[in-house]
């Protein structure tokens, strides 16, 4: 099995999961509990906190979340509740998450303007577009940093440099779930006030993520019990989750440069695709964050996936959350790309641990399903 | 070490801890991919949500949460949501958990009308004026099946018929999180419209729970995303979470008759307190769901808690999740107890796997810390 499907979900690292199961047996304790054995269950969020800020340059407070839609929940909702009732404006663009466009929806629906800026041909925000619609009520702007469908990275040091210029209260979220760890960010120096990122998709255990959140950030609940997590996030945390986090958060740091290997990857498989369908068509960036590449080859998506996953390739037509949804890209339409185009493209997502060989025989298979698929249209 | 802090979390079997490890390491695929492989990740959402509705005699839908403070959320706001705008009246307990009774403090500050019913000395709701507040307008009642500090029962079943008798409408939350699979309840006999019930309570994972919703029942999401979960709750499904709570409610049924055995132990250990501390007070009824044990000693609670976490007892003053506050239990307080009444209390929890030696070996350990307190104090 050749597994390219690393953004909708990866493989644990065996320490992620070793770390996970020591936890169970070990420090099941629940944090809050007075006597010292459930204070080493407090040590290990500690570390993960510690881990984690160290990872994206920051200063202020990691939240631990069930996982990247509610980091972007809470962020989002958190920064619209603690306007108490005033109405805001919130910014964002066409090909975020649905996390992020569904919560911007809810929003609306509270009452605030959401607007959606354009992206380019390649997927990448405008960011001109984007800060002109910066004004002295603008709430928080949200963008990712890594495109899940097409890989396209956003310019977040600029964008967040030129929103701050414009309305210093303006708060800047960014949806890290494809970059995190990946793509490199220093939230300190870059002014990126909130932080999502995902458990899952480095490796980790499913059901964590975390909102990191820098000083001065206020946010109001959107979950409400115990008064775990500062107040911001109630409910036991999930200790045996944030321990198979940071396990995999360390292994991931300890790799030598995965994303130039990933990038390295991806050109190959690339050039492998093109040698194999001359008509395949790029969807997103020439070089992009390094480990998705989507395109478009001249059959159908779905149709091809089958017959790749006969051949042993695991792939995805674009985002795994809505590929049962029957919905065309959301991402790809705001690309420019037409109704056919969107109809035969299919996103391949690495991971550190694929080979060389595996991107030839991928590329490979899929010459070999295309011109299949090819010969049945013909007939 | 005799852990009886089982009310704040459990020890994993280690069956769930070898199901979630299993499906991190075979099954970690996004169940939302379209390939075969992700289907067995969504084989074991499918068993899991059959099990649990076995487990708990519902006949609806099974949506899994990162926990019980999630689903205790998602029904309340959830219903309230579903209102769209029109107000509500909400009824809960004095003695409910934080997870309701602060999400039904959002609900009086999105504008809705809450009443919070008096209990008696031992806990117990009071149905008669729990059902004289039902009105044409009431929207859900939330009553925990069994209280969380002192162990009482509701009457779970006559609260469900009186209300929709009055009401049929009215929807009844049942908050099963200190219930689940230690007390019966029938969900479709009963009237049952929605129960909560939390993984690592049951001797399962942290950062996994469910709400399960009966047929015809309408809720909105407060999570927005992917759609996952019927579009009630987005975000990827934590399969292995789900994994090992279906593993641990699977061990946990094969018991052989794990409430009668708590409740012999239970009532074990306070007999054996009584003899060691013959002015030890129960707080609760004398019989209650069997696995909790409130007393007041004459010393104080916290400082008898680490008294007896140097012999190896681990216990609580109340609730885990409000240990760290310093706040009173307001479960005692509804109870009528005086604030040193409150002070010196402690929770023993229990687990079917607790034996009796460990029920008398605890006993003496209170005692022997009881009488040393005290001629501390007396000196």
């Amino acid at each position: 099995m050749i597994y390219l499907d690393n953004s909708a979900t990866t493989r644990p690292f065996d320490s992620a999961i070793e770390a996970m199961a020591a936890c169970m047996r070990e420090t099941y304790f629940n944090p809050s509990s007075l006597y010292a054995p459930a204070m080493r269950a407090g040590e290990i969020l500690a570390e993960a906190r510690r881990e984690i800020l160290s990872a994206v340059g920051g200063r202020g407070q990691v939240f631990f979340t069930s996982g990247g839609t509610e980091a972007d929940n809470l962020a989002i909702l958190g920064a619209q509740r603690a306007l108490r009732g005033r109405s805001g404006n919130f910014l964002t663009t066409k090909v975020e998450h649905p996390a992020v466009l569904e919560t911007m929806a809810e929003v609306e629906r509270l009452g605030c303007r959401v607007t959606y800026a354009d992206v380019d041909a390649q997927g990448v925000v405008d960011v001109d577009a984007l800060v002109a619609a910066v004004d002295g009520e603008t709430t928080l702007v949200s963008v990712m940093q890594v495109n899940n469908e097409v890989g396209a990275r956003m310019p977040i040091a600029e964008i967040a440099r030129r929103v701050k210029e414009k309305n210093p209260r303006t708060l800047v979220h960014v949806d890290g779930v494809q970059g995190f760890l990946r793509v490199p960010i220093h939230m300190a120096r870059e002014g990126v006030d909130l932080y999502t990122l995902s458990g899952h998709k480095i490796h980790g255990p499913k059901g964590i993520g975390a909102l990191v959140v820098a000083p001065g950030v206020h946010l109001m609940p959107t979950v409400f019990g115990g008064g775990q997590e500062g107040g911001l996030r109630s409910g036991t945390e999930n200790v045996p989750g944030i321990a198979g986090m940071l396990a995999a958060v360390r292994a991931f740091r300890a790799l030598p440069d995965p994303a130039g290997r990933m990038a390295g990857l991806r050109r190959r498989l690339w050039a492998g695709i093109r040698a194999a369908v001359p008509d395949a068509r790029l969807n997103g960036p020439e070089e992009n964050a390094g480990h998705i590449l989507n395109c478009t080859f001249p059959v159908k998506g779905e149709v091809l996936l089958h017959a790749l996953e006969g051949e042993g390739v695991l792939c995805s037509t674009g985002s795994a959350c809505s590929s049962h949804k029957k919905s065309k890209s959301h991402v790809l339409a705001a690309m420019g790309r037409t109704p056919q185009e969107i109809d035969g493209a299919l996103r391949f997502s690495l991971c550190p641990m694929n080979t060389q060989e595996e991107m030839d025989q991928a590329a490979e298979a899929i010459g070999r399903c295309v011109n299949l698929l090819r010969a049945f249209r013909r007939r």
